[in-house]
């Protein structure tokens, strides 16, 4: 599967009073990350899924380490790799560094999901293609 | 290990397009439960903690597992379970739920952090004695 | 009109690097007092306004003066004033303290939208009836 | 006194219940702005200003009127213009559109602020130099 790189820099509203970044603020970070694989990865930006095609991808799981703290300037290199596509779901990781130092490692899973219903549905087939890497995105 | 329970309201500025929280506001919640059982539970507010005796608990681990979605409106009762007390980190269950119905378990890994060497430390007796309900919080 | 209070705890999730509230959280808890005014004040809690009526109170104006800043753990009181209740507008000054030192003046102005059309909409009877003080809010 | 430009796009992270930007979230934008400002406009970014030169830029007083609303995926351009350099504050107007369209106008009063003190202080002379234009910012 592709790995997607973005960045992300840490802005004065990311940071707590020990000057580092406050860390529900990192998941803010994560889920941008995962709008711009989507929408530069995936050929499906955020507003085309929900509002054109329904769809939502709501986080079911989520595990973090956090090794080292950032500071505000810093700018993050955020790496995702999907470990695992299934039928409806997704398990991504994303690793957040900076000047080549580890910050954060996160592995999410994400539900395909059917925002008028509320329930999981599979994965349109454009969507899975790209995914997976079998297809690319149009130019 | 003592339970803490505590309350959230689930307010305009948590929910997204969707109308469900946006994950990354419980973890400013779950902070909050964290903020309240350090001060209720531990007879130790994070004002005293960061300002007087120099500590800071910075998170650097975390799981959680999004069980079914809160909406606005909704209180959410939290209850947190010391699972483990260290020597200078300690790891917490949290449960959210809401009318009986679990909504987000997560465990964090907080680490008693020296703010000014930034450096982990041991916990303070008084702290570690009311984690471990070894010690009653003074009236 | 009919002054209405409630409170906002300054959380770690509010201040800044220097220790203080950061000024767009400030505009949360705010949005809070406005959610405790409507729920408790006018009897019309955000979530029956927005899901049973399809009405909004998108703001359309605000003004604020930060007098003196507030701190981790703080206690802020924070007094809500209906200054004009228009057809489908109203203008509202909230004063937030702490023991009784002022920290923040802040007027703004909310729109009563039909959320389908995404146009103002006159206040309904019941609401306007509460937000002039005309009518109590039944116990 | 120089124009300033920069964009920031509408996250999942800023929109509400009704899909379109949290106002609270604006600001955060806006914030984002006056750093980029700091930083490309006037040679002194947060972390060198509040790091290394112990100074703050405190917010004391804000105007904002909401013209038409944002949503999800829209690049809002943001144009900044200092109206008033003083002694120890500046008036800066932040203007957000999309396409051409008003989105926000918001006029500032930030403070120049030595952190340690908590106290006003004149503004550096490099740093006045660049808000009024009569210094450019060294390549």
């Amino acid at each position: 599967m592709t790995r997607f790189t973005t960045t992300a820099l840490v802005r004065f509203a990311h940071v707590d009073a020990a000057g580092i970044v406050f860390y529900p603020r990192y998941f803010e970070m994560l889920n941008g990350a995962v709008e711009d694989w989507c929408a530069q990865g995936l050929g499906a930006d955020f507003r085309a899924l929900h509002d054109i095609r329904g769809i939502g991808v709501p986080t079911v799981g989520l595990e973090a380490e956090f090794h080292s703290p950032s500071r505000l300037g810093d700018m993050l290199d955020i790496a995702l790799v999907p470990l695992h596509v299934g039928r409806s779901s997704c398990r991504l990781e994303l690793t957040f560094s900076c000047g080549g130092e580890t910050r954060l490692i996160a592995r999410v899973t994400l539900v395909c999901t059917d925002l008028a219903a509320m329930r999981s549905t599979p994965w349109p087939d454009d969507i899975r293609a790209r995914m997976t890497g079998t297809a690319p995105v149009a130019a």
